[in-house]
């Protein structure tokens, strides 16, 4: 194959590459609604009100987590978390879930038992049936791979692009946990090296590990905006952080943001581990990642109905694309949020 | 984790591992029609006379490719057919796929492109629409995930379990050719290792190349049959090899199966590269794998039928399950058949 000017991948970063692999894939079957582009691809039953929904999330060891200090059981928890999220994020349900593994022959059936075991909760746990899969040798690490599908009705489908000018811009939870417990345990991983008997000290940074190793999906909230007849405008899985997340949402709607950091929700241990750190607990908020609650925005009349619901803050609002997306400080000052690029290590 | 006991892949087997993964896993959702167990989960759309087909297919680098000898516009190829054809093998056709790539930040972009060119060929011949996907880093190889989605007539839905007492086993083109492509390549890769300036000799092997870098899905055959009104009792796709896929078959319709040694299809140049080899053809068709042709049943009273659409061979009948699954030499000695263990290396 000649090269003549070979592209680093890191210089177009990851939402670059999608975009340029993709760009010539017109759809050709009326029923693919909505393909590449958001959390899943829609795809229109016969005759229903309803729309299919289905997403995909590779998990590869290594870069997506660390088997020295991930359990197993909460492995498959948190794959299958990440893609049903992705269904959430639609506005959807999960409904079907198909689970395909790369495994070395040095792992044990027992071992892949503890991750099937987690995959088993998870679904119970969220309604979600296992409907397929595969299991193939690997000769490198462990992949995981998880294909979700699901519905949702044609008037309650949220995507991307629908955000407007002045909407409200609001999250569930809080923001930077889940990067905080992956700070929190490569650091004992490192101290702990060369210790026999190691004893890793979380204590005070429980809600930091079950952040990240135990991540919830939002089911609550989608059934939640349902119950209260609120349809969001646009709605994303926090999985990058905040900054990617919502350049997604502008980059799709065509609009900037204006978001307060004094507004962005973060844990009491969040903060008290940075600080520990000498680290910025909005940093980890903005750019951290995986905390898998969502991100949407509703018109701004909606503000009192969705503050009544609880668990939900309102970080910012939407406003004209020329304006970009800026974060605004206490002090009044505006930072542009950048996206992060391609990351080789979680 | 404490494990007592460890049990080795090796010693259950891929299709034992998958068993005892997923035994636990009862459908809650009445959608799911069919789960776990056959090439492809089976989904109820609302109000309609079609099912959703899905379908999930990993490829890992080292296992199922080789970079050295595999040009990646016809392992993206590939990877499409693989997914495509577990939805023909259900008797439906694909509409939509999702890729999803696990890559190393040593990979450029043009190589990906080039990966991509392959899956964007495959899409446009076989009318499926890209819907989504990911691309995520890789500390190892590469990783193709490919999730194809698609429907059929609920009246043509063909599962494994379906063939009965005196039915015909009917197999579409010819079996171990992809095999021997494969050994073919690892021949001239392991003769050219030191060489400067390699030259690998194929001539007269193209088309064992051809059938192992780039297959073809068999959509010319489920449109034959559904031209010929023909619903299949059994189907499943041949990426196991012959014994295997046909045990599938046994296994899923409780049933036994005799097949006739002489009635295998087997191309000419897969005959002439195993003699060369001083190995048995034979071999190669039944254990061979990734041929991805069609392994179909048949009630008794179509012989005729199937025999004048052309390019299907009839290569014996299902049997009582007691019977088991046997292979029938020219002088009438019986062999039983044996499915394939988890294989670490392609």
């Amino acid at each position: 194959m000649a090269e003549k000017h070979p592209t680093e991948i890191a210089s177009i970063g990851e939402f670059g590459l999608i975009d340029r692999l993709t760009r010539d894939f017109a759809p050709v079957n009326s029923a693919t609604v909505r393909g590449v582009g958001d959390d899943a691809a829609v795809i229109a039953p016969a005759g229903a009100d309803e729309v299919s929904l289905c997403t995909t999330d590779l998990l590869m060891e290594g870069v997506d987590f660390d088997l020295t200090y991930f359990p197993l059981r909460h492995l498959g928890y948190k794959a299958v978390v990440e893609a049903v999220s992705d269904l959430l994020a639609m506005n959807g349900r999960a409904e079907q879930l198909l689970v395909s593994l790369g495994v070395s022959s040095k792992m044990s059936v027992e071992a892949l038992e503890e991750l099937y075991e987690g995959i088993r909760v998870a679904c119970r746990e969220l309604g979600v049936d296992l409907a397929g899969g595969d299991v193939k040798a690997s000769v490198t690490g462990l992949a995981i791979h998880v294909t979700a599908l699901g519905r949702v009705r044609r008037e309650a489908l949220t995507c991307r692009d629908g955000a407007r000018l002045h909407d409200l811009i609001c999250i569930t939870g809080d923001l930077g946990a889940a990067y905080m417990g992956l700070h929190l345990l490569e650091r004992e991983k490192r101290v702990l090296r060369d210790v026999q008997n190691p004893e890793p000290q979380f204590k005070g940074y429980e809600y930091l590990l079950q952040r990240y190793l135990k991540p919830r999906a939002r089911r609550d909230v989608v059934e939640a905006l349902a119950e209260e007849k609120i349809v969001p405008t646009a709605m994303i899985d926090l999985s990058d952080g905040l900054a990617s997340d919502l350049l997604q949402i502008c980059k799709a709607s065509k609009c900037g943001a204006r978001i307060y950091l004094d507004k962005i929700p973060i844990a009491r241990q969040t903060t008290a581990f940075a600080e520990e750190l000498h680290a910025d607990p909005v940093v980890a908020a903005l750019n951290g990642g995986e905390d898998h609650e969502l991100l949407f925005t509703v018109p701004l009349a909606m503000q009192e109905q969705v503050m009544r619901m609880g668990g939900i803050d309102v970080i910012g609002h939407i406003t004209a694309p020329e304006a970009g997306a800026m974060l605004v400080t206490p002090d009044g000052s505006e930072i542009r949020l950048k996206a992060q690029g391609f990351r080789e290590e979680a």
